[in-house]
C-alpha cells in the first residue's frame, strides 16, 4: 500500500482509541480501563479480519498502529483533565470518515487474498465496526452499532458501491473514492437527518 | 464431505440465524442488529472453531453459509411483519437438530485435523453453543446456554458418545449417527422434562 | 520450555480455572455454565495471544492444559459443596503469582516468534488479563480488570522491567526473574494498600 494510504490509516486507527477513550471517561474507569477501551476500538476490528482471513496481524506486523493507539489515548486524557467539554461534533465527522476508510482497507485487504466480493463486503464491515462493537460490550451498553441511526449499514452500502464500481471496470483507486464517497455521505446524511431503518413493525 | 452433509449444515446455520432474528426482535434492534445477531449466532461457533484449529474459516471458502444466513433472517423478519406470532415450538426441535450436527460436525473437522479426542470433544460443544452464547452477550443477557436446561452439556454428551462408538471400532458414519441420537434425545428429553444438572448446594 | 515450567504454567491455567468456577458459584450458575467459566478464565488468554501470533493454540497441543482446568473446577466443585467459606485470601496471593507468570509466558511466546518488543508486552498483558476480562464480560460485571486496583498495569510493569533487563544484557532466566519478582509484588502492594492510578479528574 502507497504511503498516504498507511498515514490516514493510522489517523483512523488514532481517531477509534479517541472514541473509546472517551468511553472510558464516561464510564468513569481508570489507568489501564482506558487502554484497553481505546485499544479495542481502535484495532479490534482489523484484528478480528486479519485473523479470520488468515493472515498475520497488521499490529503485530507494524508496531506504528499501537504507538498511535496509544498517543491519541494520552492526548485525549490531557485534553480531558484541561476541559471537560469535548468536540463531540468533530469527533463524529472524523468518525465518519474513518469508517469509511477501514470499510475500504478491509475490503482491499480481502479482495488482495483472493475472497469472494460477498466476503469482501463482510471483511469492511467487520473491520469498520466490531471495534466499537466490542467496545459497548464491554461497557455493558447494548452495542451502539445495532440499534439507532445508521452506522453499520452505511459500510454494507458503500461495499456495494465498490463492488458495482468495480464490475462495471473502474481501476482500483476510483472505487475506493467511490466507496469512501458513498459511506461517507450516507453516515453524514444519517447524522444530520436522523435516517433510520426498520425492519421490524412493532406496535 | 459428502452432498447432503453439506445441505443438512446449511440448514443449521439457518435454523440459528432465525434464532438470532428473533432476539432481535425481542430486544426491537433494527437494520443492521439483525444482520449482526443472525450472523453472530449462526456462524460465530464454527468461526471460533476454525481458527482455534488454525484451518480456513468456512464461510470464507464456501459463500453458500453467508446466503443461508441472510436469506434464514430475511425469510424471519418478513414473517414476523405479517403475522408477530412465531412458532417457537417448532424451533426448539429444529435447534435441537441444528445442536446436535454443529457439534458432530466440529468433532469431524478437529479429528480429521489429528486433534485429540478430549479437543474435538470440546471443538464440538465450541461449534455447538458459542454462538448463542455470543448472541446473548452482546444482547446483554446472561447467555442461556449457562444456566437453565441442559443445551451444552448434550452436546459432551453427545461428544462422549462418539468417542465410544469409535473406541469400539464402529465405522465414522456410525459414530455420527450414534452421537447425532444421544444429543438429540438428550436435547428434546431436557427440554420435555426440565432436566437440569445442579453442582452447587446453594440455601 | 523446560520441564519445571510446564508445571508452573499447569498451576497458573488451575488458579484462574478455580477463579472462574467461584464466580459461576456467585452467579449461582450450575453444570455446563461452570465449565464454561472455568475455561474461559483459564485458557481464555492464552488461546487469543496464540490466535494473534498465529502459533498452534496452546490447549489443542497440549491436553494436559483442558484436564488441569477441569480438575480444578472438581475440586473447587467438591469443596464448595462442604463450605461454602472458600479461602479467598489465599486465591489472590496465587492469582499474583499466576498473573506474572502468564505475563512472562506471553512474552517469551511473543519474543521467540520475532515480535518487536512492544508487542511481546502487549501479548503478556493479553495472556495475563484477558481470560479474567472474558469471565466479567460474560457474566454481565463491568470487568474488574478495567476499574478498581491496579491489575493490568503491573503486567505491563513486569513487561517494560522484561524488556529494561533484556536491554542490559541479561541472560534469559534473569529477564524472567526480574519480571515476575516486578509483577508479584506490584500486585500484592495493590491489593495490602489499595494503589490506584486515576488517570481522569471527575469531579
Amino acid at each position: 500500500m502507497t504511503d498516504w494510504f498507511h498515514w490516514i490509516n493510522l489517523a483512523g486507527v488514532a481517531v477509534c482509541a479517541v472514541s473509546g477513550t472517551l468511553m472510558a471517561y464516561q464510564k468513569r474507569m481508570d489507568g489501564f480501563g482506558v487502554v484497553v477501551l481505546a485499544s479495542v476500538t481502535a484495532i479490534g476490528g482489523g484484528t478480528l479480519r486479519d485473523i479470520v482471513l488468515d493472515i498475520p496481524v497488521f499490529w503485530v506486523q507494524d508496531t506504528d498502529y499501537l504507538y498511535s493507539t496509544l498517543v491519541a489515548a494520552l492526548v485525549t486524557i490531557i485534553w480531558l483533565r484541561f476541559s471537560p467539554r469535548f468536540p463531540y461534533h468533530y469527533l463524529l465527522i472524523a468518525d465518519a470518515f474513518g469508517l469509511a476508510l477501514f470499510n475500504v482497507v478491509g475490503m482491499e485487504k480481502a479482495l488482495i487474498h483472493d475472497a469472494p466480493m460477498v466476503v469482501a463486503i463482510a471483511m469492511g464491515t467487520i473491520t469498520g465496526v466490531f471495534g466499537g462493537l466490542l467496545r459497548d460490550v464491554i461497557c455493558r451498553e447494548i452495542p451502539l452499532v445495532l440499534n439507532g441511526e445508521l452506522y453499520a449499514i452505511t459500510c454494507i452500502i458503500g461495499g456495494v458501491a465498490y463492488a458495482i464500481a468495480r464490475h462495471y471496470g473502474f481501476e482500483s483507486q476510483w472505487c475506493v473514492i467511490i466507496s469512501l464517497a458513498t459511506t461517507v455521505l450516507m453516515r453524514l446524511g444519517a447524522l444530520r437527518w436522523h435516517w433510520q431503518l426498520p425492519v421490524f413493525r412493532i406496535e
